[in-house]
């Protein structure tokens, strides 16, 4: 970069991290975003900017341009299993981005995941970074962005509407009296989605819709929902328990008079049904945004979505409902990647948020490829995965980036001594709970039992054929020793290099041998060494074995009846070639969130396995998974408000 | 303006409104919004820039800067009962505000309502006005805009997330516990917020948390919700019927131990709850965005909103839950209106979108304000008040005007030969049905007839000491005859002027005669004369019946022992002085939709009477009003699709 980076100059005690983005933004000040832009490469017209802090990249546009530059060098930044109170990944994801930008004078880019809101307000925890290492203005980048969960949210809910909506419907008209209100009252001919869904039944798709005859309209309009295997759930972004079962339809207008029943003889009924709500960011149309390619991949994707299957177990996709169109026109916008900047305004880019134990756990392809483009070369992309290496990790190699295409050369492991602690026997770490002595003071044999953890996820990561640089992410209490301790126990376990980082307190400078490690690395490494764990012809049930006995450690895996119903249905649907994406605890490698360090001989225990065919893979469920969180006591939104005169948000983490 | 209008060359036949949109940003181009913003007497950094069409507008600098600024000339543009196919208000404010600014050469704006994006893609019709009175580029403006409406969604949910979790809690235990989880876990003082319930239970705020007696903690920590009063709903921005009436909290995971209960003697309670979702746009908070003046405002308001009441039927507000600070936080960004700019480049405000049937039906009282200093005293500003005069306009005058102190000197009343000939006896109007043969040829009886109801509108504004002009929104099936009868019945009824107004078609250059009217109407009112309809010192009885007796033309009121004991009990609450926010069909002036014309002989029936605390009025449900709208067999989403080409978006209206 061009020497725009002002130097920071850290406070000591390092300030909350609100205080920290404050104090920037107001002392030292934001560079425009246009001007971030800029240095990063795009030309002003493929940049459309949201407010001064925030601007959306232009995808087609900026990569058609960018389609001969060579992609710069890809970092995955993951970590070991954490505690509650997380290791800092986002944070070591910008303070290396900070370091190899503002200090090693690369052209360098960090990419990271939009946060929920609903975490936000619960138990505290920013996903902006922190410290000196952290995306600002923290409150823009915590609160709302530029609306892309927003519009998943109402994307998401549209497509439950329309399905609840159709099955009261088709559950009270006949056929023709369907046929006649979807396709004949208007008067138009058949559009694209209605031609979509007339291939898919067989139908000539040249036929107007007065030329079908009563069985083709039959087909056409019913689409027969077996409603027992509807997985489709409505969403919201926030913490919200009581939303986990809902039995929807109790409303008094919410009765039919069943269709073939006669009005006076048979009573009306009740079109209710249970239900569920998931947090948004597990909404499968964040994982479409996370996984998709361009607009056109996009509409196919959310097209394809299946949410649910007929009584004759056909799937039933979005567009067989008539709403890929329209889910894919609330959704144009997010597709867009959103530009923002490090306290040393590093280019940053904020884009898709699924959690890693319940979906992907990564930030978008696309916005790791512009990144790449617009980095070329010589410069370096550092994308987060959620969680620990064994979940956020394993999923960007095997899932994403098989289907960008993209080849990583590091992958950089962040540990810190607490961790590694509590993995070497020390006592349970809660939030909001004062942290054990142990954690406080110097205790080498918990750290060095602990780095069995760290070690099973370097030999993970070099499965991939990857190099591998542990970030030992420094705390106040940690010793020379202990941190001695986890450099020697990496090295032993081959990873490239593994190195002390401080980046929280003191910003890219913190994190410069990190930075020069990582260089290195990527220097070592060879992109052609890429490869993938489990080939994607295997059945779904040998690549679920291949993650939990190589990644996991697990002696093997257990399905139940509905898994194996699950398997055999979507390899005769034709889904079985389709990635996996595992949903588990991020606290363990094997499903129990309290076996520490490398559990052994344990079994995976695989619940039911959902489809996510729009997104591109197949979801078990293995051990107690909560798609949506709650809120405690004492909420975090209870220390939030705003000065009334300044404007200024108060409390946010 | 200073002649930066591109002269708008309509084409016939006028296309459908995402062409005449698509068309003027493709071939006449937008003006970058910094520069509509510009001539409208913005400074740069009075603008936050969203895209190139839209900007937020910095509230209190920019208020603050032009507070010695004479206000414009305040115009509300309202309607007669409508037919479901909707009379051209919107369409006619815009052109209105088109004509004024682009051929009358004053300047000029509009003021509108966002839309909710529910019926965008449940039954057809847009929200941007029409043809070539439209704001563009009319996709941005329908879907998601810059996110308030959202916004009210991820706020209004938090809160009631917060009252379910907090039942949970409190229903599982002691007040001990609960006190210490909420007060003493985090070794904090108490913060502004929990000062502010201190305060309300009469305990001295200046204790710290560990002061508090045995008795005090009790009271702080147990809010003690009487579940039956609660009124507070989820929301949703979908048209989904299936969550009019819900129960929550059937998951396996929200069962309780009842406090005081033994564990093994009573078993686990589930702990679920039947409620239901509103549309987005009928949320407290919704009312709240439209009616509040200033940030301090917004923060109290919010804060203030009661949500139900204690089992010794104390009001329990937002803040109570100590959550006013989030509440505030999440909207502070939507405080802020949105410009954009009409086909002939008028700067229109877009800001709150309540529904008049089911809330206030007006935009917001902070971008009239803005629009009107802006304006200055040669400048005109057209807001628009939903649906027709019965409730919208009513609402405008006695509840938005009464809260702002902005005195209105005109009411535009929109009527059509069309929905005058329903009034007059005419056959049902529905939508996606072909019209009667009334409709489409001329039928002078059915006009004359139907323009009773035109004229009680007129009578009613005048009330407010307001001049009236009436705009006829002509239709190409329109008769001289028939728009002449309208014309002189108007003036008959006391109307300043009633002239023909073909904007739809022509833009601003069809409304110069309906412009030229308003400007006189102008010139002949004045803002001393402006009056409400009824003063709030009054029992809330006799507000509602001076509403239903003087504006309805109903003989009386009606009230249910439910609004009885509601009454009583406001008045008790020290809530018996706010305004009145009558919930009724829109279609006719009493509460059956079916009685056309103007009805005589009829009683309103005040079924119940909902407390908007915060939004500061009462709100007597009157009929069957439905609070979140359904999708038809045959939904708007199946036309909508986007060219992934070019990204443009295919069938929105």
């Amino acid at each position: 970069m061009d020497g725009k980076h002002p130097k920071l100059q850290p406070k000591t005690p390092v300030p909350s991290d609100i205080e920290v983005s404050q104090d920037i933004v107001n002392e030292v000040g934001l560079l425009p975003i246009e001007d971030v832009a800029r240095e990063a490469g795009l030309l002003p017209e493929e940049v459309i900017p949201w407010g001064i802090a925030k601007a959306k990249i232009h995808l087609k546009t900026t990569l058609d341009r960018l389609s001969d530059q060579p992609d710069g060098n890809y970092i995955v930044c993951t970590g070991i299993n954490p505690t509650p109170l997380g290791e800092g990944k986002s944070t070591t994801t910008i303070g290396l981005a900070q370091a190899l930008g503002a200090i090693l004078g690369k052209k360098s880019f960090a990419c990271i995941r939009q946060p929920s809101q609903g975490p936000t307000f619960g138990i505290k925890g920013g996903a902006a970074g922190g410290g000196y290492a952290q995306v600002v203005p923290m409150e823009e980048f915590n609160l709302h962005l530029t609306g892309d969960i927003h519009a998943i949210t109402a994307a998401n809910n549209l497509l439950a509407a329309a399905i609840d909506t159709r099955m009261f419907h088709e559950d009270s008209q006949s056929d023709e009296a369907l046929y006649k209100r979807l396709c004949l009252a208007n008067g138009k001919p058949f559009n694209a989605i209605m031609k979509k869904r007339l291939a898919k039944l067989g139908i000539d798709t040249n036929k107007s819709p007065e030329d079908l005859t009563a069985e083709e309209r039959s087909k056409f309009a019913r689409v027969d929902f077996d409603k027992s295997t509807i997985t489709w759930q409505r969403v919201l972004d926030t913490c919200d328990r009581h939303l986990r079962g809902v039995t929807v339809g109790c409303g008094s207008k919410e009765t039919i008079q069943l269709r073939g029943t006669v009005k006076g003889e048979t009573p009306r009924e009740q079109h209710s049904r249970e239900t569920g709500f998931d947090i948004t960011v597990a909404s499968e149309i964040m994982a479409v945004l996370a996984l998709t390619k361009d607009l056109p991949d996009l509409r196919e994707k959310l097209g394809s979505m299946v949410v649910g299957y007929s009584k004759s177990a056909e799937p039933i996709t979005a567009d067989d409902l008539g709403c890929g169109g329209a889910l894919t026109v609330l959704m144009k916008d997010a597709l867009l990647p959103t530009m923002m900047q490090t306290v040393e305004r590093t280019p940053v880019m904020v884009h898709a948020g699924p959690f890693a134990n319940i979906a992907i756990g990564n930030s978008s392809i696309v916005a790791d490829r512009l990144a790449l483009k617009l980095a070329g070369e010589d410069g370096y992309v550092v994308t987060e995965a959620g969680f620990g290496a064994d979940i956020g990790m394993e999923k960007f190699f095997n899932i994403k980036c098989r289907e960008s295409g993209l080849k990583p050369k590091c992958a950089v492991i962040v540990a810190t001594v607490r961790a590694l602690k509590m993995h070497g026997g020390g006592p349970p770490v809660s939030a909001g709970k004062p942290l054990a002595k142990e954690y406080t003071e110097e205790n080498i044999p918990l750290v060095v039992e602990g780095c069995a953890n760290l070690c099973k996820h370097i030999e993970n990561a070099k499965k991939f054929g990857v190099q591998v640089v542990v970030a030992i992410n420094q705390f106040k209490s940690d010793t020379a020793v202990e941190m001695e301790a986890i450099r020697k126990a990496s090295m032993d376990a081959g990873a490239y290099d593994a190195v002390v980082s401080n980046h929280w307190a003191e910003g890219g400078k913190g994190a410069e041998a990190l930075g020069r490690a990582v260089i290195a690395a990527c220097e070592a490494g060879k992109s052609e060494d890429f490869r993938y764990l489990y080939d994607l012809e295997l059945p779904i049930r040998s690549k679920i074995e291949i993650i939990s006995k190589e990644i996991y450690g697990a002696d093997g895996v257990d399905f139940s009846e509905t898994a194996e119903q699950q398997m055999a249905k979507y390899e005769t649907s034709g889904f079985g070639k389709l990635p996996i994406c595992i949903a588990k605890t991020q606290y363990s490698f094997s499903c129990d969130a309290a076996a520490k360090g490398v559990p052994t001989g344990f079994r995976i225990s695989v619940r039911e396995i959902r489809s996510c065919v729009g997104a591109g893979f197949l979801y078990p469920i293995c051990g107690d998974i909560m798609t949506i969180p709650g809120l405690p006591t004492r909420p975090g939104f209870y220390d939030v408000d705003i000065d009334t005169e300044t404007g200024a948000v108060i409390g946010l983490f």
